[in-house]
């Protein structure tokens, strides 16, 4: 007994894109409710040459939709990075899962070995797909969502960290 | 071909140790350079009811260890939280390293349908060995390395995400 490729991706980066999506909601609350310019928010960062939050939710979604791609080992279209509300944040986060979701495990299992090539730093690397989604593409999917949720945090938005991990998967 | 329990596991937290223990290097220099007391840096924080650096990273820990120790079905050894230098934390990173790197695929492979119960808010919560390491105990154990990344960028460490993702692995 073993996990297939698909369950240690699709799941796992759906189960995250639920989160974001959830505590971005309470983010536009919290905006709503005190009075703060949504789009302030959504242009606060940790540090100036850090990406503000439209950025890191953005990448957060692009990390997803390109692993379950890549695994798939099919196009991985282009979405226009071009949000600029908390409903555009939205509709990609959702976009993003509706076409994660529609990966079918027998399009991604079997990929340990599939030879995947991305652009790092402008050159081109090539990464077996288990390497490419243990070592690479989860730590960069959740580093983004997590400082997504970490501006918010530091902007004074009330999460808590089950609000990062979402809802549990027993079994 | 799948992916086991162990390579899921163990080399996954084993690359992201490193890579705390790295920028963690690269924080001290930074403190030592602009004369900063490093007990300053190691108590920062990205809000008042957040944690600080240094209990990020102790957490970090505690869940690299506990999910080694959980899904291998052996006792989950509890470290002292009495760190108080980046020496002190360096320390610690490498003792739940060496922890983790003890375990052996036959003792972690096969962990899939294995209960593991823990205690959440207080409440013990059961949980199969797959979605406890899938989609709780990696996304926690990220979150906290995220975290105390974002906490060392929003106090000027020059890091950039490359420090996150650590070495590439490719194979």
């Amino acid at each position: 007994m073993t996990i297939s490729m698909y369950q240690a991706s699709v799941p796992v980066l759906l189960h995250t894109l639920d989160a974001v999506s959830a505590f971005l909601k309470k983010a536009e609350a919290h905006a709503e409710l005190r009075k703060i310019d949504p789009a302030v928010l959504l242009g606060m960062r940790l540090y100036p040459d850090m990406f503000a939050l439209t950025r890191q939710v953005q990448l957060t979604a692009d990390f997803a939709k390109g692993t379950a791609a890549r695994l798939a080992g099919v196009e991985n279209p282009k979405f226009a990075d071009d949000e600029t509300t908390f409903d555009g944040l939205q509709a990609r986060v959702a976009k993003t899962a509706t076409f994660v979701k529609g990966f079918k495990p027998a399009q991604i299992d079997g990929s340990e070995t599939r030879e995947i090539t991305i652009p790092i730093g402008g050159q081109p690397r090539t990464f077996k797909g288990q390497p490419y989604l243990l070592h690479f593409a989860l730590p960069n999917f959740f580093f983004h969502a997590a400082t997504a949720y970490d501006i918010l945090r530091h902007a004074g938005v009330e999460l808590g960290k089950r609000d990062f991990i979402g809802g549990f998967k027993t079994e």
